[in-house]
């Protein structure tokens, strides 16, 4: 089959690889329908994360069941699935509190940029998409996959109430699906956080009430102006940096929340101003799996449509592009084609 | 009038200062029935904050009301008050989302350790006792006005709920009201960190379930153990070091909160970790305003005894071994009458 392959710093290529098959009675193997270029896969093509040695790429994923393990139930052959970048086996006291993304048996499900996929803990981890599913829901399904997902748990992490002003730090992909979630859970003004103008148009669409353009101190100070100086009831921080850390810690009112889902790359908060802040502070890897019923059911209604993130559709073959057209940014997200 | 003043670390006496005036026409000067020494006058008094100059010392008290100014219209001269160790409005905006600590106007009242203290913002700050209160409530009343306002804000801010496991790091006055703050919120196991027989016992008395004295490492090891695996539910931080910061975000499940009050002291979190962890982080000085008076009410109802953290009880004028019995943890805590 072909997959891409991280073989070094901005060398992504499209290589046959074999394709892969059940290790366990519990996986299931996927053909993929559609796949797709993640933010944070630009930590590893940047060589910000050392990459050890050739590396298959991609964790996000719809696809057709084409096997499944003796122990697999719940998944048939033949439907179409949708699951997140971390197996879980969805029944651990973790899973059952809502992280499956800290579930005892947690597997990362890596090298989803390809024809085929195995995903362990098939029960736990996938989702069926009933009914027949037209081609265009394809996108928002995917997005489910990882960015909506994370972006939901953002505003779950940040607790946005009905009537909140919500702050979103980050225009990436993950960012403009922050500003879906915000909006679906009541946020009366969302304050999106953005200098570029077609994700600024992106954002105002998704629900976002005012775009700030500053950045650092500068949109620190933009937010407490829009907010009566008093700051923002819940922060998004959707990047991942010391300063987009920092920015939302101080745009955030004192009893506020933080919710951050960017991975930290050398962020350190200092105890004495987070105590003297008020604020919360809950991050992490989202537990996509304990929203994905409920996001698949929201797009099938056509409530959400967090697949208008892929402004790049290219062939699977063309993966290296879809890479550097993100790297550039000259891209939101790159949505491939098997 | 008679009042502590700190003159350099472990010198504190007692000497003769003029009786406090109505500064601003908002404020109340009130005769002080009880004070006390807190854990956080031993940063002082050990010398790890430095200190200027000569500071009068300390911020919890009940007391009578001796005089009031022209705009104070819900406080009057003879009523018996209790009140928090920062001064508050009690009307902007962080005042009414509960967190006073953090008021716009906010003014942290010191000096208290004296026979009379100026109070700020009498109306927003101070919060009458209501009836003939027998001399056996006052130590209560006393705690209220910070270790058992922290205690619970700790609570609160760890959102503790019926059915918790709940881990109390501390064995300070603080920690101890902790323990009796997540009894009250319906924790069904509280354990707590100690290892002083005497606070273990108060410890039970208040409600633990369980006493670990292991620290660091073994000490999660053992809230592991004694969870299954899993971690607490809700940690209260009460001590304020690294250690002590380090052990409570280790002994939180994913998914679950750490309330920190005791004020950090060199503290820094590592935000990868923390994102790993899934856990949520809130702390600060605590708006023990916002809890006066319900906590008066259980006091007056005979619910909670948080003065019990009191083991050692000193006229005014013997201060000095207050401080002292603290430092060498001969005593919990040292109430103190002018």
């Amino acid at each position: 089959m072909r997959a891409t392959v991280l073989h070094a710093p901005r060398d992504v290529r499209v290589e046959d690889r074999p394709v892969p098959t059940l290790q366990h009675p519990t996986d299931a193997v996927i053909r993929t329908v559609v796949t797709c270029v993640c933010g944070s896969d630009l930590w590893d093509y940047r060589g910000v994360n050392e990459v050890a040695g050739p590396t298959p790429g991609g964790h996000e994923y719809v696809g057709i069941v084409e096997e499944v393990g003796s122990e697999v139930t719940g998944i048939k052959p033949g439907q179409l699935v949708v699951g997140s970048f971390f197996a879980s086996d969805n029944t651990c006291p973790h899973c059952e509190n809502g992280y499956q993304t800290n579930c005892v048996h947690r597997e990362f499900v890596g090298g989803a940029q390809a024809e085929y996929v195995r995903v362990p803990l098939a029960d736990g981890t996938l989702v069926h998409v009933p009914g027949d599913v037209a081609d265009a829901y394809l996108p928002s399904l995917l997005a489910c996959s990882d960015v909506m997902g994370t972006g939901w748990y953002a505003a779950v992490a940040a607790q946005v109430q009905p009537g909140h002003t919500v702050v979103v730090v980050g225009d990436g992909a993950v960012g403009l699906c922050a500003v879906i979630a915000a909006r679906e859970m009541g946020a009366e003004r969302i304050i999106a956080m953005s200098r570029h103008e077609p994700r600024q148009k992106l954002a105002r669409e998704f629900g976002a009430t005012d775009i700030v353009a500053e950045r650092g101190d500068e949109g620190v100070a933009r937010v407490k102006e829009l907010t009566g100086g008093i700051g923002a009831d819940a922060v998004l921080e959707c990047v991942g940096t010391s300063h987009s850390m920092r920015q939302s810690l101080n745009s955030t009112r004192p009893g506020g929340n933080v919710g951050f889902v960017g991975v930290p790359h050398g962020v350190r908060i200092d105890g004495e101003e987070l105590f003297f802040s008020h604020v919360a502070l809950r991050g992490g890897p989202a537990p996509v799996r304990a929203f994905l019923p409920d996001l698949v059911q929201r797009v099938l209604d056509g409530r959400i449509d967090p697949g208008k993130v892929f402004d790049l559709e290219l062939p699977l073959e063309q993966a290296a592009e879809g890479y550097k057209a993100m790297d550039e940014r000259r891209a939101v997200k790159a949505l491939l084609r098997p």
